[in-house]
């Protein structure tokens, strides 16, 4: 008997025949549930239900959605303990600080960011022309899947995270499609969430959980012409299948696909404190075994000596660090497919390099190296995704190869710049700061990618293939609201029927652009 | 010898070997001057320019790109005549009051607000989060190909319109592609665009022009990995190729593709004023020979005998109305084969139904009837848009059919409410209304959708299949901008090396979102 799904408020046995176990990473042994995979049938069983509940409401104010985040916030928290055990189980993160400590507050913090904008309704942008009498402001955009990756079992669960959050706060509901590697989490997180739909009155539907379905049926869900919209993080392949579909349909979809993150170090910064920064940079890169979207896997280097010292050093800190477990076997298995295309396209080994090293599903802490001539020659596949504990140092022969190698970059998610602080290193980041900036979704001085903070100001985005549309971010409030909200304009309409938030009165102290000036004031 | 094209900065003679011609609408007759189709080299070679000037733009402030955008406006004013002689002899659009009292100003209009824009900086959004030191804005994304419609020469051409100033704003270089139909009228503002390039010191590649290109070539257009986006107006089916295309490649496409407006007519609002709305509808679905994109082309009313009479009046007003020349051959052949797609999927002709009856290419004034049990029966085939002077009603037998029909609806760009203003309709109105809120970008009130003011709150845009994406306006300074910019995010940024908009003071009194509150103040 496998695990139910929650399709329209009830968990019900899945019509599946087929069902699939999570592994322990760490031992590398199944885990005892069998989860469904979902028939058609009840994918679309939960896009009519979905679509029903975003029927049910439409016009409803942001309160609602904002009561059931922070009721849903309240249960998550009440339930951490077991949600801690569960996810360390399925994905052999460390249970402190970092699920604990870390994910689990930084999930309910996002979840509660997104109901105090929810409920402001600061994430519309009510935009007023008071002389021609036109008012508008984004509204919910209709059901919207979320896919969630293998990495944060808790920030960005498809059921939980920071796309399910934006979603709801926008007035949608979600169909989450669990990730396989950690459905026994997820599970726990949909059951608080019906008991917070339940405590808080919402539509049965609003939180429906499928835990998987075949690439044809994901691809039939995302296209669908009831839904709305569709998140997606995870890997580069999976998500373009995706992404055609929707695209096919004209559906708006969101997706984080791969980002190596590049990271350019000055000579004047290794001069003046090159100690802190082979620290800084093996501390960023072996962190969760490099199992972040933001890992810095690719170092811009200008050819000298100094270099040589730094790249010795951080291989010798490599070699000397703790291997880290990976989330499963298919990590393992990309990373070495990556690694091995990474040196079939010319680059050497500095530490690392084979399987094992550490408990589960391992590989070695790697470091690899390559010219800027080989770089220039074999762009796109030194620029392969090799998501875990590895880095690739590009040594560049002058700045004006390093320049090159940047004009070759792809689309990235960061682009981070070390200099000297006494201005040695000025021109050459006058030089090649703008080209970075272009390529790249957030730039950084003087510290490492990895931290991607809550802020309003945060870009968790960037050019393709980083995600699918340079616009956006999927972290920071209420930036990432506006995934999943369609512009919706009133011309002329009469006062009555107008949307609260864009009446003559403000109904709270939400900012407007009324007439070109962001105010809080009320109309005259 | 055929027209030169446009490429980084010189009028260059093409090498393609292939020409062709405009056409008179209003005399079936071609027009003598030969222009080029231009082969992939050609293409390449501007794209490669406009990569070069995107690279030398870096940084650059908006008063520069403002300066442009208002010497450019000015040099279209004293070119005036000339353009609007061009563009009536291939549109066949009169000149007075359309194209020198409404189009003309609308488009050195948007210029100009364009360029107040960019000056400001106000559509880059400025966001900055003290406490983390983290700020964000938009900025420019890189090389903008713009696709520009048929139906408005001026204010939608590819080399002077709403997405050609938006681009620019945006601090981004263009590569036009100017519709067939009008190609000298393009030509003549691709040489004021040039001068304006030189009087303000611009990059010679900022404005560059093509006339045509195979579908495979402008496929690779907008899928080139050095451009940044695409704007697109016109038709559906060439629209879809370049979007998969562009999506393919993961550049952001923005599309008007196709809406047909629905408009609901209550029955309170026929008992009150029905003369005052078979006029206003009347004028409004004929006006410009019906090519607008808003135009209203599905009326949804009520059974009932004030709805007969209704129908009866509008039918006898087509027939009366003197019957416009369309823009073209292949718009009068659309026409004609979408009339009969909706006739076959089972809708009655009330007046015209045939070609001819004006001066030129043109088709009968074409009203068509339909019940609402035969449009749910077929409601793909009857939401067929008929790109001109015609227009479907649909007669429902009974507010909850109503409700039907618009549930099976498709997006569109804008969607009108008539009722009375006693309250009479009001029930059937708050039951409809929310439906219609979401599949359509711009709801109306008592007035017909056809006037598209340029307002900061306007949205030109709606779910699919009207346009590519629901969250983006056409029209509408600064948001229309935005679909050419891509978020920047700047984290942990030495002070002196941030953007002016981004530093601690406000260098003008733009508006920014700074820890939550929008401020023009500077930050302590």
């Amino acid at each position: 008997m496998s695990q139910p799904v929650l399709i329209a408020g009830q968990w019900i046995a899945s019509k599946g025949d087929r069902t699939f176990q999570a592994v322990n990473p760490a031992t590398c042994e199944s885990l005892a549930d069998k989860f469904p995979v979902s028939p058609w049938a009840e994918v679309e069983q939960a896009i009519h239900a979905a679509a029903n509940a975003s029927a049910a409401m439409r016009g409803w104010p942001g309160e609602r959605f904002a009561r059931f985040l922070e009721r849903y916030a309240d249960r998550i928290e009440a339930r951490s303990e077991e949600l801690i055990e569960l996810a360390h189980t399925e994905t052999a993160l460390p249970k402190q600080p970092r699920l604990k400590d870390a994910e689990l507050p930084r999930t309910t913090n996002q979840l509660r960011q997104a109901a105090s904008a929810a409920r402001a309704g600061s994430w519309t942008q009510p935009t007023i022309d008071t002389k021609a009498n036109i008012r508008a402001m984004f509204g919910p955009i209709g059901p919207v899947a979320v896919f969630g990756p293998n990495n944060f079992p808790f920030a960005f669960n498809s059921a939980a995270g920071g796309d399910f959050a934006a979603a709801i706060a926008a007035g949608n509901p979600v169909i989450a499609k669990g990730h396989s590697s950690h459905p026994a989490t997820t599970r726990v997180f949909a059951e608080e969430a019906l008991q917070a739909i339940r405590e808080t009155e919402m539509p049965p539907a609003l939180v429906q959980l499928i835990y998987r379905t075949s690439h044809e049926d994901g691809a039939k869900l995302v296209g669908h012409r009831l839904m709305g919209a569709t998140g997606y993080t995870g890997a580069r392949h999976a998500g373009l299948v995706l992404k055609e579909a929707a695209d096919r349909a004209g559906k708006p979809i969101y997706l984080e696909l791969s980002s190596i993150n590049p990271v350019v170090v000055l000579p004047g910064a290794l001069e003046e404190r090159m100690d802190a920064i082979v620290t800084e940079f093996s501390s960023s890169c072996l962190m969760g075994t490099g199992q972040f979207c933001t890992n810095p896997g690719l170092v811009i280097l200008l050819a000298g000596p100094k270099t040589e010292t730094f790249i010795q050093a951080v291989g010798q800190k490599f070699g000397e660090s703790p291997v880290g477990t990976m989330l499963g076997e298919g990590v393992q298995k990309s990373f070495a497919s990556a690694i091995d295309t990474i040196t079939k396209a010319g680059a050497k080994i500095v530490a690392g390099g084979a399987v094992g090293g550490g408990r589960g599903y391992c590989y070695q802490n790697t470091l690899l190296r390559v010219d800027g001539d080989h770089f220039l020659e074999n762009s796109e596949a030194l620029q392969t995704e090799a998501f875990g504990n590895g880095s690739l140092f590009v040594v560049a022969s002058s700045v004006d190869q390093m320049a090159a190698v940047i004009e070759h970059l792809e689309g990235n998610l960061t682009g981070t710049f070390y200099s000297a602080t006494t201005g040695a290193d000025d021109d050459a980041y006058d030089r090649l700061a703008p080209a970075v900036r272009t390529k790249v979704g957030r730039l950084l001085n003087d510290k490492m990618p990895t931290g991607v903070a809550v802020s309003p100001a945060m870009n968790h985005g960037g050019p393709f293939p980083a995600t699918g549309h340079p616009g956006f971010t999927a972290v920071g409030i209420p930036a990432a609201i506006h995934r999943f909200g369609m512009l919706q304009c009133y011309d002329g309409i009469r006062p009555h029927r107008l949307p609260e938030l864009l009446q003559n009165r403000n109904p709270g102290s939400v900012f407007r652009l009324v007439d070109g000036r962001w105010t809080t004031d009320d109309i005259a």
